[in-house]
């Protein structure tokens, strides 16, 4: 990610000082509004902004957070009355400073105030065409970690990324594969993420969400448009605006027990060169259509 | 596709003129070129380049072939010694004119003396959400066919693609949820194509080809590199130069018993720049390093 501009202080630049928590606007007692989605809006402002909107909950990203300053951004975050519902990303568990890098990305996520540390478990190291030894890699990665997240109360919540990020990303493609990872574990250290954007096509997806249970850490909604951009990273879309059963999805994800946040969380181009809080808006009202 | 130019005759215009079958270069006894891999190679040339090489088999698809004319390109083929290893494509099922469009490539596939109709399913309707629906379509639109397949002596060549063309182009995107498909059906009428590009990725895939067995209706190689370029149709490359254990898959399809041609198809806007002579020149090279 592109690091935001320092901002001034530690207070939210606009809206109230609230005291205590942020009361949600109507319908949108489970939204939450996850930082990438305005990628350029700076992180005090980002806050301030969801305050404002009564939007209750925010996900985070570990390079802005640590650009503010870690134990500022979580200050922050409190005095707004905000929820950090997620932060993102653990993981990458092939390149060669995972342990360290995980280790700190645990310790943030505590600090933050936040269970739920989302692992986007990296390709194939450079050069390599071992698939298999990548996954392994990843099981092992999250048996050694396991630990040290529960000391600090953070679930290690395994994402599958989309099939066409295997190569480079995450070697983790479906919510099945992330299931026979997380099953090795107590359910209160690892679980899984369900993002729309990642699990929409496959054929098995309502089967493994009905098996995923009380290990869905997280929910996370894009849409999926076409024609997809060079490199594909930026080709999520708002909720309403492509191809995917995103109420469906919901409900299913409801029905396997979850009743946790639902961020939205969309990397496009053309929405990142907008002000932050007209994403905020749009992205807002696109949830309320198409998503609760 | 780009329909390449009309060439003047009929009978290739380069290499010897064979007696019967050509006689396959060492090593190439299972190798086929896919036409595609040279997009703008004219017909003929590719036909007579390959016969040239002493590559036996040629993947073909249907636009190149109408423009040539069906009769005459049988007759090409058939007079350079070729066998035609596939022909792309059948499929597109949630089109309105599925039902025309299939029988005349059921035509022509019996008249260029293959066997194998490679389907691609088809995406979403325009505007569709209904994955679900398009999923029974492709089930029903099969069955709907197989009578005429099977008395033309054709058999319907089901390709799961990558889940990254699930909303536009197949809705079939792995090798379980083309077998489920294929398995209601005889297997000498409907079966299922693997192609290495769009199966690699799933960690159920050597699962999935133990339980094909003769179900395997064609092999295709391609392999897969980062980053994707935009609409992610042209990001196939050749055999060594990606991620893709080939050779593994290789053997897979052999132990379930295949022993049908192997056919490279790449997609490549930088491969076709170059001369049809190069491309499969090149082709030829990198199957021998990567996949026997």
């Amino acid at each position: 990610m592109t690091a935001p501009a320092l901002p001034s202080g530690d207070t939210p630049a606009g809206g109230a000082t609230p005291a205590g928590r942020v009361t949600p606007a109507p319908g949108l007692e489970r939204f939450s509004f996850n930082q990438a989605t305005a990628q350029h809006w700076p992180l005090a402002e980002a806050v301030a902004g969801c305050a404002a909107a009564g939007v209750t909950g925010i996900g985070l990203w570990r390079e802005p957070v640590q650009e503010y300053g870690l134990d500022r951004a979580a200050r922050l975050v409190r005095s707004a009355g905000l929820t950090v519902t997620s932060l993102c990303r653990g993981g990458f568990f092939t390149t060669p400073d995972w342990w360290d890098e995980n280790r700190r990305a645990i310790e943030e996520a505590a600090t933050l105030g936040t269970r739920e540390l989302v692992l986007v478990s990296g390709g194939l190291p450079a050069g390599s065409r071992d698939l298999d030894g990548a996954r392994r890699q990843v099981t092992d990665a999250v048996a050694a970690l396991a630990d040290e997240a529960a000391a600090a109360g953070v679930r290690l919540a395994i994402e599958p990324l989309h099939p066409m990020f295997s190569a480079d990303r995450c070697v983790i493609a479906t919510l099945g594969q992330a299931l026979d990872i997380a099953e090795r574990f107590d359910p209160a250290v690892v679980g899984v993420v369900v993002d729309t954007y990642h699990v929409w096509w496959d054929d098995t997806v309502y089967a493994q969400l009905a098996r995923a249970g009380d290990r869905i850490a997280a929910f996370q909604v894009a849409d999926w448009v076409t024609p997809l951009p060079e490199g594909v990273l930026l080709g999520r879309a708002l909720p309403g605006e492509g191809c995917v059963e995103l109420r469906r999805l919901r409900e299913a994800v409801d029905a396997a027990g979850y009743t946790g946040p639902v961020e939205v969380e969309v990397f496009q181009a053309s929405l990142w060169s907008r002000p932050g809080p007209d994403i905020l808006a749009a992205t807002i009202d696109a949830y309320l259509a198409h998503v609760p």
